[in-house]
């Protein structure tokens, strides 16, 4: 077999056979293949894409390229969540010790922010003490225990996504979903969950900007995870504005809290009770979704679910007495408020503007190597919809490293303010399985 | 400027600026740009094209990335001409001292066959004694004292272009009109010209398999030229049928010589008059290709023409005995007759497939490295149009390291033989300026 003929395949629409697939992965592991003919390749998939199985074959050898977790031991169906990634997702954050609380193991290897989103991994790290980088035997044995864990990936787990990750951000070929899903894929499957819900996002702060590229890379997604014998759900959620009204580290961790105890804003809560009940579905807990609709708020009510954030917690070495009192978290020290300056409705928010004022503010990467300020943020104090007079706070901008008042001028141009009528935003534009 | 944005460009079907090509080029020069992202260009070329500006800046930036020859000192004005390659195509051969002893000065850098095309290189080398690779010195010299001069290009020569070339080689990028014609103007502009016949080959034994190709890379070459201040003609010419009546190294120079004594096969003669007298108008010799038809004729009838080959050859070293002589040329050891099976006419042959059975018998090149059999090659008895009875001839090959009786197959079945009403070949299927 030679690379030039496999690149040759793609570039002319001819699909690549699986064990075609498995030689590409496994000689670009070794360096057989080399970079450049590598990067070739990734440009061919990028104009002319992949069929469901070569997508399927490509995450399943990269996930052979290391190691595999297997939580078989532990009983029952484990389920895990994968987000796209959005601006304000703190999702992750409650949902896990949910599910957990209801008796299903969610076994989550989670990722760090770049560019205008964050990461689950960075918003724990402001929990003073919090370890996310657990080792592959501390995670099966706490996912045993106490049925959640949130870790990153190791070194070990999907070596050649890894790799192949670094060269697509340099190539210019890091916007292609059968790559994208293959590369969540590889890595999903490596954690051992028998269960996937996926959260794809669509709109002007997500990677996918409308509902027909959310779906295109949602079915990528299931397709996949069918192949591979996981059975899986997609939401497309909507991300024409943020999520809740935090953006930023230790800011979300608050909010976080906020809703995990059931007094977190309406729309972090409705999204955060669906997907817990799909979970508890995917798990096998009850088959009706309103049931584990009935399950979930409970939990959230009556204090469970408060009370295995505390847990998950301090089996990461955290300090869980963050739970009751919030302010144990980083704060700012400097803070600026942003005005309005016309009056009207908030018809629109660019959401990615605002997540690269969070960025700029130091609470996020524009290099992977970038370090962060985990108090940096925006707390937002009026979305889509709501009306506004001159004068009145539209957001609060926090740092410490930074000075705040440098994105004043960005956060109040991210509003658009008017009196057109507006449609109101559906949180939840669609579900496939 | 960032490479992986000039990608991004070229992806999003933006062009690149002059600055952008040139910068592009330096630094992959300088190993600044790294293969794997220069690669991953390529390929994005290879689906969206450039424009004729972008390939023009792109042969202008590999020119200049080596040396220059400057021809100036030399009177008239110097008249090349380029092939794009076929299967049988030996006109250089005649073409160089026939145009040359009219009074023009052809400097020509020519290259060495690769895959089932033959090079003008090798074909020179069966010569015993010729030697193709002159100093640039060597070069200017020759022509300016004889007013020709065949040789390889010169490491200096673009350098650029030789590691882009091996590049696009190992990675699905070589068929590409805008990469194929700036590579090719990037040498032939360093060879100091300042007229350039272009050969576009077209059909079964070309890479551009219909004049709608031939067409597209005919235009972009004389955009090139264009844009370089160079005075250009495309010929689009048949390559549904070998050239001639031989294939091979030895035997094209044994053929050149029949055709520049004016005692060739018709198709080659007819196609070396109308390639001479559009170097001759080119040249300034004469605006009408009438009165330089008559001038090339007269050449090749007295006499002179076959001269100026001797005096070539002479020039470089080579034994110019063979033009009065062609038997001191290396010959065979061994040969087979391949006879037609069925009667009919010859509707058609697969040029590719014989050009493929030379290179079998040692007459070309799989891999770049690869030592040839300079007498290996086939004489076709038939070609397209001629009637065929059972057991009469249709080819005879020739090899003295391989066995002839290997390709006997393969050479058979490369003749379509029937009793359809075939559309005679016309051998310039346009002429564009």
């Amino acid at each position: 077999m030679r690379m030039v003929d496999l690149i040759a395949k793609t570039r002319d629409h001819q699909a690549l056979t699986t064990e075609e697939v498995q030689w590409l992965v496994q000689n670009y592991v070794t360096k057989k293949v080399p970079d450049y003919q590598m990067s070739a390749w990734l440009m061919a998939v990028y104009f002319n894409g992949l069929s469901d199985r070569e997508q399927g074959d490509l995450a399943q050898a990269m996930l052979d390229s290391g190691e595999k977790l297997d939580l078989s031991a532990i009983p029952g169906i484990k389920v895990d969540k994968h987000s796209t990634g959005g601006v304000g997702d703190k999702l992750s954050l409650p949902l896990v010790p949910l599910v957990a609380c209801l008796g299903i193991a969610v076994p989550m290897v989670s990722g760090r922010g770049l560019g205008f989103t964050g990461g689950t991994l960075d918003k724990l790290e402001s929990i003073p003490g919090f370890n996310v980088n657990l080792t592959t035997a501390e995670f099966s044995h706490q996912v045993s225990m106490i049925r959640q864990a949130i870790t990153s990936a190791s070194q070990d787990l999907a070596p050649a996504d890894r790799r192949l990750y670094a060269l697509r951000d340099v190539t210019g070929t890091v916007a292609s979903k059968p790559l994208i899903a293959s590369s969540i894929m590889s890595k999903k499957l490596a954690s051992g969950t028998d269960a996937l819900l996926f959260d794809v996002k669509s709109g002007n702060g997500a990677f996918m900007p409308d509902d027909e590229a959310a779906e295109g890379l949602a079915k990528a997604l299931l397709a996949i995870a069918a192949q591979a014998g996981v059975k899986a759900v997609a939401m497309i959620t909507d991300m024409n504005q943020p999520l809740g009204i935090t953006i930023g580290n230790s800011l979300e961790v608050a909010e976080s809290i906020a809703v995990i105890k059931g007094r977190g804003p309406q729309d972090v809560h409705q999204l955060l009770v669906m997907q817990a009940a799909q979970m508890l579905v995917l798990g096998g807990k009850t088959a009706s979704l309103e049931v584990a609709t009935g399950m979930v708020e409970d939990a959230l009510r009556d204090g469970r679910a408060a009370k295995a954030f505390k847990q998950l917690i301090q089996a990461q070495g955290g300090d869980s007495r963050v739970v009751d009192d919030p302010r144990r978290l980083p704060q700012a020290t400097h803070k600026v408020t942003v005005t309005a300056t016309t009056a009207g409705t908030v018809l629109a928010m660019d959401t990615k503007a605002l997540g690269v004022a969070v960025m700029q503010l130091g609470g996020g990467r524009a290099m992977q190597d970038d370090q962060l300020d985990l108090t940096a943020g925006l707390v937002l104090h009026k979305k889509v919809g709501t009306p506004v007079q001159p004068g009145e706070t539209l957001a609060v901008a926090y740092a410490s490293a930074a000075d705040p008042a440098t994105v004043v001028e960005s956060v109040r141009a991210a509003y658009t303010i008017g009196d057109a009528p507006i449609k109101k935003l559906s949180l939840i534009h669609r579900i496939l399985s």
